[in-house]
């Protein structure tokens, strides 16, 4: 696909999710460039006035700045009282499976985005038809959020369990990647995933990890962008 | 017990454990004040020349300003070849059950010490009597170590697992102890632990958890300081 084409598909299923949010909501901002285009367009419903005091909870250090810059209003989770909730939650993600499992950390971002986007009552995650497969692992590596120490003995260990692991390295940074919470990223390829929830538990439960890229039940919306017959599109998956 | 005595006691179920480190070997170096006396015993040792040419892998900045004071040479996780492997750890606990299985993190430094400990060929735990229980959980919480922003969603989550979460404050700190990672501690009350291992994995599988204090399966022997008829003894439990 044609990088603007992408990129239209990015916009108008962030639109999409985006158009999803009502007045007081709490909302769970997402990482990369498809949840960007939510928050832009959160931040322009705002300024038109057709939104009004919704506040945004960051995913990561990205969704933040972009918060501030389109003047959606943020707070933390502490600030959350104890009967409140996150209402809605945007995010991206780099594999979506047919029963809504997902596979994100392409952006190093997952830990965060797995507590915002669990507590929400509804997680629409946003994608376009690239990121669908037929099972978790096929396209994307699983990430590991690792802490440094830890990196070489968590590589033996996945490598135990039948993955590839590879540091995550940097671009326009030498050296390996550093995420928002200081620590290292293995990127793990599996041959087959056949138990993701299984999976999942096993990774976070390896002494060094602190969050894995597996995200199993957690999203319960799925907005697809994609191309029928030469126009972009927006399809739901309930 | 008066305290005097409770000294003498870790110090010498510290002594007893360092004298199992032999001439070559790879010692994961525990934090504490019953290790410490371990790792002091440890670098007299090497001082008379009795032991020579040990590398100590450190489980926290205590152990290594600790292993640097009393002569230990030091290593770290990155620098352990693709066939050496830590061939002794000595660590304490704050419980101990009759099948070897741990509760750890009073000092803050579970996440490290279970990275490490884990590792090791014969991991042997360092307590006096006081420390041994007949079901985990009875005088110690279970250590939770927390990503800051996740502390207020974590604590909900585990009372609604039944646990009676309290954030653990510092002491010469204002505000919450932060770990050497940077991160906060939940101390998590259970009625009961039923499943250990169980446990051990669902809340490593919270969103925000970096890692908790139950180690199972992971000692292989215990150490044990105990007042046998007015006089101090160590006793193995193998």
């Amino acid at each position: 696909m044609n990088p603007d084409l992408t990129k239209q598909l990015k916009q108008q299923v962030g639109l999409a999710a985006a158009q999803r949010v009502t007045s007081g909501m709490v909302v769970g901002l997402g990482t990369g460039s498809t949840a960007a285009f939510a928050i832009a367009e959160l931040g322009r419903r705002l300024g038109t006035g057709e939104l009004q005091n919704i506040r945004g909870i960051p995913t990561s250090f990205q969704a933040s700045v972009l918060a501030k810059k389109h003047g959606v209003p943020l707070m933390t989770l502490d600030d959350l009282g104890d009967t409140e909730e996150i209402h809605v939650a945007i995010d991206g993600a780099d594999e979506v499976d047919p029963v809504k499992n997902l596979i994100k950390g392409g952006g190093a971002a997952h830990t965060r985005e797995k507590v915002v986007d669990s507590l929400a009552r509804e997680f629409i995650v946003v994608v376009d038809s690239s990121k669908l497969v037929e099972k978790l692992g096929s396209t994307f590596p699983v990430p590991l959020e690792v802490l440094p120490m830890a990196v070489t003995p968590v590589t033996r260990a996945v490598k135990a369990l039948g993955g590839e692991p590879e540091l995550r390295m940097g671009v326009k940074k030498d050296g390996p990647v550093i995420t928002d919470q200081g620590n290292m990223v293995l990127d793990v390829k599996f041959a087959d995933i056949p138990d993701p929830a299984g999976l999942e538990k096993t990774l976070n439960n390896l002494p060094g990890v602190v969050e894995n890229g597996l995200f199993v039940g957690v999203a319960h919306t799925i907005l697809v962008g994609e191309v029928v017959a030469g126009v972009p599109q927006v399809r739901e998956i309930l």
